[in-house]
């Protein structure tokens, strides 16, 4: 059994997208259950109609809720203890819960978190993680928005976290990682870039294939199983990679409606059109995942319909069943535990 | 008549490439004149084999020919003085050519174009440019990949130096500006993201229309003409936006040759493919602009084909037929004029 809290007032759509989608995932996962937090006059009527959800699922009233247009600060003071967020996430403390979904306002979601469930021992400040899908599968960017200017040891860390997330979602034994980089050669990277390669080589982790500096366009290629960044150049990634895709997938309506023959040509191609959709439905990859925190958080768009909330917790409930948090503490006490040594070795280098 | 300086050694192909793509250029633009620099071994058998180049163009043998791999440092050394790489930059500098381009390393022709041609007065680091094509038509963005960590008064710089481009490219009177940033609330941005964004709104420059913060995503939208960060996070949003395309394009043609349907449904709608590929086609969008030198350099892609080198001389050819330099001279003088008179109305604030 795989217990998920879910912060039902989060997001664009609140309870009436986010019920029918945890619905969506029993269906599916007939060992998830769900606790479901907020207030009892929008989730009510919304649970009553979907009585196969109420078998599974455990309903918490809350009287706040956290407006999406919150900031961080003013959530944390007017929330804590009691809003529908902070007691999603406080379940996976008490152990009611194995991970917590919501759509709520990201920095919200990260206040409380930190606040709430403290980040893992040796890890200073956690990371948010995207599943990013390449042209040979998928690939793990982080960070995407959670620390801004990270120095070379909390690269390393979101390498070590990265890597066990990979570990266990992909099943590969030994991700590779890359950290990445600018190509011009006399400017390459910053500083704290250039110190955490040399750590990780240093480190030469069992549990990590580390690969070097990789470039923007090799996100895509799928070049390395994890690409390691700081938050602000990494949610620009996604972002610009997010605006590109939206962008040509405009252009290919326009291109496809413009002509009598495209239109037809659409008509055969259809099945293609439906699989290269598939491919490129941002919904089916939704949810960036906190890592570094004693407990697992998912924060899910906050526009994102049925079938992406669902993606989100399906993702929590991967999570748990492939065991990151164990695989991640494992490394991270290799790493630590050779740290003194490695240090040793420094020394005796110079 | 413009007059472009060329060196011809540059990129994956050299002149074979670099010379047939100028006659390219030279037949849509009869009043471009060019001074071809190179080995006299490599360039003349292939502008001989080009006699209407020829008549439009001055050849100058040169020694050395700085390689795809050299380090910047290294480039200087051995090339200062003497290579076609520095000798097509000091066409600039002497007045014997308007605007200089090079296919050759990035790392090189910045360290040359800065030695060589300095950087113009009130502009502390030159910033390479991009032009991005957008949902609305085509955006500049810099910095992407010369600075990294610019301070605030270096991205206030940049948008002054990207808003003259725009305005002269363009042709807008205005053009909105926007700093690149992070949309999460609570770490929203790094510290000179913020300071630049005050200083461009207590600027108030008749010559910008500041807009603010946008996020990665809203390059592709178009949501302003000239969108400002520093090096890293630019060069990443850049690689990161090509990589997507290229993805797409892949995904694509799998999806249009899987089936028979879809093979039937490509062939009808072949027409609305080639405007589409036209459309994303990088090639048309080939050549960083280095700002804020004394003078006009454009770094062609390497690997540019025919065309795609033809469209970083037509770029070039643009920025001088349009006046950039001027009108960035004029923009300049206003601020740094109205800069005092900012200082002090800090002060009587406080």
């Amino acid at each position: 059994m795989i217990r998920i809290s879910i912060d039902a007032m989060g997001g664009d759509h609140g309870p009436e997208v986010v019920l029918p989608s945890l619905l969506r995932v029993a269906e599916r996962r007939p060992d998830a259950r769900f606790v479901i937090f907020g207030r009892e006059e929008a989730v009510r009527p919304v649970l009553d109609r979907l009585p196969r959800l109420r078998e599974v699922s455990d309903f918490v009233h809350c009287d706040v809720a956290v407006r999406m247009d919150d900031k961080p600060s003013q959530a944390l003071r007017q929330g804590r203890w009691k809003s529908s967020m902070w007691k999603a996430i406080e379940a996976v403390k008490t152990g009611d819960a194995d991970a917590c979904i919501s759509a709520g306002n990201t920095g919200a979601l990260m206040a409380m978190s930190k606040f709430c469930l403290r980040t893992m021992a040796d890890i200073e400040r956690p990371a948010i993680a995207a599943i990013w899908p390449t042209i040979r599968g998928e690939s793990i960017v982080l960070d995407v928005g959670a620390t801004i200017g990270a120095d070379a040891q909390q690269l390393v860390d979101f390498a070590i976290l990265g890597a066990a997330m990979a570990n266990a979602l992909f099943d590969i034994e030994r991700p590779t990682v890359g950290l990445l980089n600018v190509g011009v050669e006399e400017i390459k990277g910053q500083e704290e870039v250039k110190e955490a390669g040399r750590m990780l080589r240093e480190a030469a982790l069992e549990t990590i294939d580390y690969r070097g500096f990789v470039e923007g366009d090799d996100i895509g290629k799928g070049t390395v199983d994890v690409v390691v960044t700081e938050g602000f150049s990494g949610n620009i990634a996604l972002k610009a990679a997010e605006g590109t895709a939206r962008q040509i997938a405009e252009y290919l309506r326009a291109a496809m409606s413009r002509t009598l023959m495209a239109r037809i040509g659409y008509l055969f191609a259809r099945g293609a059109f439906q699989r290269l959709r598939e491919k490129m439905d941002v919904r089916k990859i939704n949810g960036g995942v906190f890592l570094g925190l004693k407990g697992i958080v998912i924060k899910s768009h906050g526009a994102a319909d049925e079938e992406g909330f669902a993606a989100a917790v399906e993702l929590g409930y991967e999570m748990i069943r492939s065991g990151v948090f164990d695989k991640t503490r494992a490394t991270l006490d290799l790493y630590h535990a050779r740290r003194p040594m490695l240090a040793v070795g420094a020394v005796s280098d110079a």
